[in-house]
């Protein structure tokens, strides 16, 4: 087998970030659902920008916001996600590539514009989104680059894909291709909500196509319809070759068919912003499990980058994540 | 005379910030004047952003950040400058009017996009900016509103405007009507470069139109081409009513025909980023002004924005300053 030219290549919703401060009574007020992802057409997300106070705009997406991470790892990635042929478009290519990336998702030229969430972080540091895809929903299967997908190690998945019917079969391409070239398939289930919305999907996907799976408390529990974190476990235990399930300040659990691993976060001085949180963790997790370090040494590369992302506002590194992984394990 | 509705009526530019971090290197491989503002052109500002490392955006402009400033002292503040009709321009003009400052300027239906200005902060905290103006540069005398300007106690003018030939008519047609109001006209010199350029016109203009002057050490040494900040300071007093003249971590000396104090810059723990920080001490400034505190209290309004601005990564502030100031001066 030829050597794999990148690492992980992403697939998913190619954002831009629109992040302002709110308070409680905002997400109240507007109906909003604290702490989840909500899916909004071109018009709702118009009168809530409206409401919404002065913001800055920033790349994001989930599958994105990972590979940022891993090339800030020293990791070599690539992303598969569609933008419009605008401003925003511009910008999220531009943050892309800029980190080395490799981005080649042909813009669309018409149609929706570049797909935005609106992120409003609460003084808990609690983010809600309220995204409106846009040209991100565009994606269909004929923006899947085998060839792309066959040079990575591992094909990364957004649940969020899900979303929308051509974004679901690019998705399956994905996977598909991936598997016949013997690589790996890594999905984030992405949002409780998103799994109640595709249970069924969900369970068959990673059944059939799944390797590698991460998740949170709340999707692992949605996805199984269990009522604790630990009946989620012995349910995901040889349902794919590796999980890895994180709870927040309560740490992860990661899991083969050999192994289980309860690993602690990483001590944080603040929390200012949980944007990113899980994008971050999977980002340090598949750089240790492309270069061959031990599932616990994977979960412990996902608490450092998760720890660096919750610490400020935003959901890429601000830092390094090389040189902040190099002092914490010196 | 009628009330004022507003405090202040900003006109400047209309840009959206392009914040990235750089290294000393970058700024010398790019041939980049650090710590300057530096205007470029379209295709100039296309392969600079290229180079540029991931970046995020946010609105700026200086005298849009002033009034944004004197907003969040819970001041009553409008603002005039030209957007394009594009994302870039609707994100300007949704952050300004979030924050409660009247903003009614035309957006031009064609011509160069929105004005952006690419700004590289170094590990010393320093910025250096370079402008692609777009939009910004076809204000013209059209989009001077004169009753806007005469229901503000304040007009204040940034000097950047006098880079292009009908930005400067605006400018020129602000200052007029200002006076004509029986209003106060108040302005910025922006920038050490923009004197040098414009050196004459702003002598005059001082003279004639100018109530109220705002400048940094190295501005004012330039404006009045003399070899001392001491030197320059005999030579601005009387020149106009009022000078509030800054000088970094060694704090401002604000003058008038009668008075002059010499006043403390405020202690902040880290300077993070100085974008903004001139923009930032005339909000406080002008807040006082408008409501009629003692000169040495204006001083130090304006010392408080600003040490809130530069100790974090944007122009704008990201607390109340209002609160922030109630804070301090308990």
């Amino acid at each position: 087998m030829v050597v794999p030219q990148h690492d992980v290549i992403g697939v998913g919703n190619a954002i831009v970030d629109v992040l302002a401060h709110a308070d409680d009574a905002f997400i109240a007020d507007n109906g909003l659902n604290k702490g989840t992802m909500t899916l909004i057409d071109a018009e709702a997300a118009e009168t809530l920008y409206t409401r919404m106070g002065p913001a800055i705009e920033m790349s994001g997406g989930s599958a994105a916001n990972t590979i940022a991470g891993l090339a800030s790892l020293g990791g070599r990635g690539a992303f598969i996600g569609k933008v419009r042929e605008d401003q925003l478009g511009d910008i999220f290519r531009h943050d892309i590539r800029s980190l080395g990336i490799a981005y080649e998702t042909v813009a669309a030229p018409d149609g929706p514009s570049t797909g935005r969430c609106l992120i409003f972080v609460t003084p808990d540091a609690h983010r809600t989104m309220q995204t409106f895809l846009g040209a991100s929903a565009e994606l269909g299967p004929e923006d899947i680059d085998e060839d792309a997908i066959a040079a990575a190690q591992v094909t990364y998945l957004e649940g969020y894909l899900w979303d929308r019917p051509r974004a679901k079969q690019a998705f399956v391409k994905a996977a598909k291709a991936a598997h016949a070239a013997g690589r790996i398939v890594a999905l984030s289930l992405s949002d409780p909500f998103c799994v109640d919305r595709h249970r069924g999907d969900f369970f068959d996907l990673v059944e059939a196509h799944v390797d590698v799976l991460f998740a949170n408390e709340d999707e692992i529990v949605s996805l199984y319809q269990v009522h604790s974190f630990d009946a989620a476990i012995q349910r995901v235990k040889g349902h794919c070759q590796v999980a890895a399930l994180t709870r927040s300040e309560k740490g992860a659990v990661v899991l083969s068919k050999d192994e289980v691993h309860v690993l602690d976060a990483e001590p944080v001085d603040a929390v200012v912003d949980s944007t990113g949180a899980g994008d971050a963790y999977a980002a340090g997790f598949l750089f240790g499990f492309t270069h061959g370090r031990s599932l616990a040494m994977c979960g412990r590369l996902g608490a450092i980058a998760a720890g660096e992302v919750i610490s400020h506002v935003g959901a890429r590194p601000e830092v390094s994540l090389a040189e902040l992984v190099k002092l914490k394990l010196e």
